[in-house]
């Protein structure tokens, strides 16, 4: 019998479960200091509602989409959290400004490579239904926020759709937005095939020597400070162009008090959708990489509900946080049980008394494990030990007629006796509270 | 645009999954409380592992199978906990008793009704590798934990199913296994088609009079009280074939202490894994119905990891124990959102100001909305009530001069005013900590 799961899916033991819902539950906490509520949306979706929202590639190659032998309905896993939350948004029309995160699994049956999977987890905050240039500046915050909480410092690349659709209006007379996102999409390629790369596939694209140079000085601002880039764009933009954009630079800069905030123009993001402010975060001590992207995408969720429907959100790369977490040593997979206690009986004339001492233990909201047969006091503590607790609780004849228990911590290798009666003060000493 | 989710399948909306969540936290602290750690397989499963496990009627009906576009593989979406639990043991090994709960969606594309989904949670607790009665018992404690955990009380209905294959070997005269199970079949439609139909429907089995009289005798135990259920299984029965059920029914009824618990000949529960213990639980009141089942299995896992590897666990009707406890007041969807205050700048002045309060609160770990235009005071009100939130905190031009906010309990509408300085004092009295 085959006893793996499919390519690109895992399983879970408990320590690493319990790792990864304390990761969870840590961005949940963030994401609800901030204001956000949880939804969730089915991982099947209709075949219909997924269908030219993800390109042609997506489509061709990588979505899971399926009919079952009993119906001729189409159906998909979903490929993200952000089409099913237009989807929600135009069913329930919820009170703008609409705050919302999901946390749960998508599907991509992408080549499974490290940190690749076919099925994983995303989470996402998206603002819907505000135009204003704040809810652009408390994603960015977020997410910063999220690094804080795990010790990390992320270097928060920004750069705004707006901006490079005006500079290569300009300057390289581009009108078609078809053709201006394959400019884009070539940009986007700058870490993969470099500099000069981009520059020979903007040649193909049909961009003379002159544009494709403009191209280059545009990237070139990279290794630029801010006020330089700042500079740049007010040099190469008139004042109508880049006001807007200009503005909520500086507001990001001012508010997330983030040192570590790059404009950089070269930032392109590979989505379609986006339509203004777009975001890449990057870890580099420890080398963790990119673990958050995300923008505004004004079109999306409207294209689907109907009317005008502005967005912004942002996504942590939660599978490449845990696996490059673990890796660097940030994570431990230390924690396997979330059990505290054991109870050992020593003898089969204790069992009752055993099983209600961890009944007790349990009443008292200690999550307590109970070895279902007697054991000598050495291979109670072996046994207890090989599954991780950090305390043991033993009972013999003697214990059972006066009513008490004997205490060890495991790892310390501490010993006492305690009275049954005295169970609170028991608790509080191994809960710590 | 289709709007819906796949019939059988649903959104949760933030009160809907607020609630939800509540439920699936409180019964997992109940299942770590009792030894239990968490374990994650994936939705998508080989359909090679699923094959042949849940019986004709799922595999031609049920179950959720099928390929993708791009290669000939098949899959399936996981059908229940259970026998992902058998792979993954069978895989990992983990050291025994394998203690392991799972929280999960599961697929059935069973004709979607009331309270019957496609897409649907699952709340399991199993414990792998261990023979004694003892896990027995703490399964049903457990699953009676997980009731008063909700303050509800329930009818846990028990039974065994060597005790009903003994009866029926000794006085049936029924040998053969595939026999049996239907004849168990045709009792577990009992609920449905009554004693009359169930009488009938063993005629078509071959069953002569006075073969289905006495089946008929035992299911009339269901009105006795548990002693006299006892006293009936040991006039029926040899001591060799009643020791260990009457052992594990007297266990039960001591250490539970659930006064509740009802030895029931008549309960079958469908599955044709079970070989030992079987239990149903009941709630009456609210009419809430079944909400947990299980037993023992100790051939299933064996039967894919190899070997001898005895189980058994139970299940929380998660999804009926959520439905009905709307329906019946015990749970409420009056949570709308986990943010706390709300932060309303009364002039675009002060946006800045009201921004840096809104993080204050936000790093002293308060879950604070901030609205990111200006509104004066009485609609700044109505934003945030219609939003649900209990706090508002206002700020103009004079409170931002002199460092100050006003804080407005809403539901109350107790208004006073503090320092920003004072942060800490204000968290505690919003947060009741």
């Amino acid at each position: 019998m085959e006893l793996g799961t499919p390519k690109g899916t895992r399983d879970f033991t408990p320590p690493q479960k319990i790792l990864r819902e304390e990761v969870f539950a840590r961005i949940e906490r963030v994401f609800q200091k901030y204001g956000f509520d949880p939804i969730e949306t089915p991982i099947v979706e209709n075949w219909s509602v997924l269908k030219g929202k993800y390109g042609e590639e997506a489509e061709q190659k990588l979505l899971w989409r399926f009919s079952l032998p009993y119906s001729k309905r189409e159906y998909a896993l979903r490929y993200d959290l952000t089409v099913p939350l237009a989807r929600f948004y135009a069913r329930y029309r919820p009170p703008t400004p609409f705050k919302r995160y999901q946390i749960g699994q998508v599907y991509r049956y992408d080549n499974p490579q490290k940190g690749r999977y076919r099925e994983f987890y995303q989470c996402d905050a998206d603002i819907v239904g505000a135009r204003e240039p704040l809810p652009d500046v408390e994603i960015i915050d977020l997410v910063s926020s999220v690094f804080r909480e795990f010790g990390l410092e992320a270097t928060i690349r920004v750069n705004d759709r707006r901006l490079l659709s005006s500079l290569f209006e300009r300057h390289l007379g581009i009108r078609d937005r078809d053709y201006m996102l394959r400019v884009f999409r070539t940009i986007d390629k700058l870490d993969k095939i470099g500099l000069e790369g981009v520059y020979r596939e903007l040649e193909t694209l049909g961009l003379d020597k002159k544009k494709r140079d403009y191209v280059k000085s545009v990237l070139e601002t990279t290794s630029y400070t801010n006020q330089e880039v700042i500079d740049f764009i007010q040099e190469n933009l008139d004042e109508k162009d880049t006001r807007e954009p200009l503005e909520l630079f500086n507001s990001i800069l001012e508010n997330t008090k983030e040192k570590s905030v790059k404009i950089d123009l070269s930032l392109m993001r590979g989505l379609d959708y986006y339509t203004g402010m777009i975001y890449e975060a990057i870890v580099e001590e420890p080398r963790i990489g990119s673990i958050s992207g995300g923008g505004r995408y004004d079109n999306l969720i409207g294209s689907m509900a109907g009317g005008d429907v502005p967005a912004v959100g942002g996504s942590i790369g939660v599978e490449r946080l845990i696996d490059a977490g673990i890796e660097t040593g940030l994570f431990k997979l230390d924690k396997k049980t979330t059990t505290l206690v054991g109870v050992i009986p020593l003898s089969d004339n204790v069992l009752d008394y055993a099983w209600s001492v961890a009944s007790r233990l349990r009443r008292e909201g200690v999550n307590t494990y109970m070895a279902y047969n007697p054991l000598p006091p050495r291979r109670g503590i072996e046994h207890l030990e090989k599954r991780g607790l950090e305390w043991g609780v033993f009972v013999g004849e003697k214990e059972k007629q006066q009513k008490t228990l004997v205490i060890r911590n495991l790892p310390q290798r501490e010993i006492w006796e305690e009275n049954l009666d005295g169970i609170k003060s028991i608790v509080k000493k191994i809960t710590k509270k």
